[in-house]
């Protein structure tokens, strides 16, 4: 069953969230040096990120379509993989933290893709809440 | 850059991937006594990842649509959290890594918001391909 | 042509939409001993029905796009059949009806593609909105 | 769960479904002059049950993609109502009951929405199909 | 990157944009006589065009969704072709712009395939926005 | 009406379409130094063109659902705009004329989408059919 929100105050939200994906060192290299045959992988992750932000709610069965004001997904090579950070916004009656999360994991399974020609090993981890704001329940940072 | 599968054979394909959300024990207590708010968490994440699963070439932004012949996903409840592990096979010209990775990813993040009220703090990790058959390249299992 | 809503007031509206589907006794006695091949009937049905609702303004052409507060889909099993009640509500410019009524359309239309295997001759009937609230309108009870 | 139709033939495949719509005088004189204000009724109606029926396996969770040959909406208005007749083809695995019954239930649904301005009594009823053609299981005809 | 909007004033925004299609005068001649083998060009094309605007967040990948008030594509008939003129409503935090071009671009690419069987030279030209009002930029006028 | 294509040959079909978007010198030159706001603009309009290019038969009324089996946008930069070039290849039985139109298309919205901020009055033109091969009516060559 879906939450009724209608008694729901409208407020701004935020929520964050993180993943990482551990690649190997050719994978790694291959995003750096932008040789990966599908061309380049942080753009294209963390365009698919946001585009998969936008339909948490087709995607998720119980979630609320909300109108989002912003998303942004930062994605940083580090030695061992790639870590995906998804921050969105909203004015409305329902948190945002599905949609950051859902972000987060689409980027990540997009950097799957443009490299498993490299790695089919690569593994996603760490896929979790930073932080929340706004609505009755007031602020989540992660401990 | 899509790949160009043109002159790739038609074959048997199947992949198998695996992914794991921590949860706490009042949440996985909910999982297991059905006492979720928004209903039987199990069966609603089972059906997320088998939609999700059909929809990957719309998500994965260079992926390639593949008619499924099957799609299956199970969940364990285990003490610390749960299992997902998503089965997929097409008859077709290129692998469906792809789609069992974004339908066990789907089904973990459906436990998120369905449990969410109770966890905020769950996380998902080890979601990785534990199998692959068919194709070129032929079978792929995880070391 | 879509109707032009930009100058209605923004109020609470709601609707509830019912309909009916026959089905011979083997099938409803599958969906009552969840012994039908493809699952738990009732939840995938009511999965479909909610998700199908949010989606209405991608099916009928001329609906407007509405964030929907909540939908319920609600199925009974008869000695005869199944009967859905899908009720929706929203915070928004127009009415939801639509809405309600493909909801319960697609939660049938589901007990029909998970039941067909033991009966083809199943029949839906009776779709049909029982109340609406809200708007300029004021309110409708099927008489 | 899905059926893992990875095992059946490739056959050529048809189904035929359909589906009525009972509607006030006013609102079939509207569809049949051409006055409804949201435009021409038939074709609107006609062409959400092709794009409907083709995007089955998205609606319906269980439901396999399937790449449709072809899908006919015919509406016949009569006296009291709109009677829809939803026609499909395609060479697959798994048959294409639900795309049929799929369409013509858009079909009708989208009657409801272009003619409620005028009667919200309208009721949708008999969505049945009526003939199955291919596949293992042979011809079903409606009795 | 998307733009946050978040801090942007909710105000009635509206964008007309146009485009035209030069047709070869069979093609023409079908339209208008309403001879073309897959039925009515103009009204088909119409709602094409309106469903594509209502789509708009999910083609365009950094565009925000928005809820629109209103969607109105008008095509007129001239001797080498066919204008499509889209006109977008909203109450909101950003612009339609987006929405109004794809839903003119939209509403052409259906004249083509309509028509493609008679001419498959038929070419899209001068799609562009005309007008823009709401938001702080204020209106803008095609010079 | 679809064209019902259950007795057409499965052929390997390709089909090349072009366009072009005017743009103001300031625009051309944000391109080029990779300094529009919203951030890489090939990239991202590339993407947009294959992702449409994929949801054709979504978006297009009456097209057949086809499984791609390559889809490549190329962007050309030029003095007073930008050039979009998409090809597109299946192995079905239907020609992608309207898979290379919309990719091409959406590409070039998604220009205007990214330089919007700096010029409103983009103007695209020249959306056309390059060439096509395969299928009964054989190969087409723009003259």
């Amino acid at each position: 069953m879906m939450v009724d929100v209608s008694t729901k105050n409208v407020t701004e939200r935020t929520a964050v969230a993180e993943g990482f994906i551990h690649m190997a060192p050719a994978a790694v290299r291959a995003v750096r040096e932008r040789t990966a045959a599908k061309g380049d992988v942080l753009t294209v992750a963390q365009l698919a990120g946001i585009m998969g932000a936008k339909r948490t709610a087709d995607l998720i069965p119980l979630c609320h379509p909300l109108p989002l004001a912003n998303c942004k997904v930062l994605l940083e090579v580090e030695d061992g993989g790639i870590r995906a950070l998804c921050t969105v916004k909203t004015t409305g009656r329902t948190g945002v933290e599905m949609e950051a999360l859902t972000g987060a994991s689409l980027a990540l399974l997009t950097v799957y893709d443009m490299c498993k020609s490299i790695d089919k090993g690569m593994e996603m981890t760490n896929i979790r809440l930073l932080r929340k704001t706004g609505g009755k329940s007031g602020e989540y940072v992660r401990p």
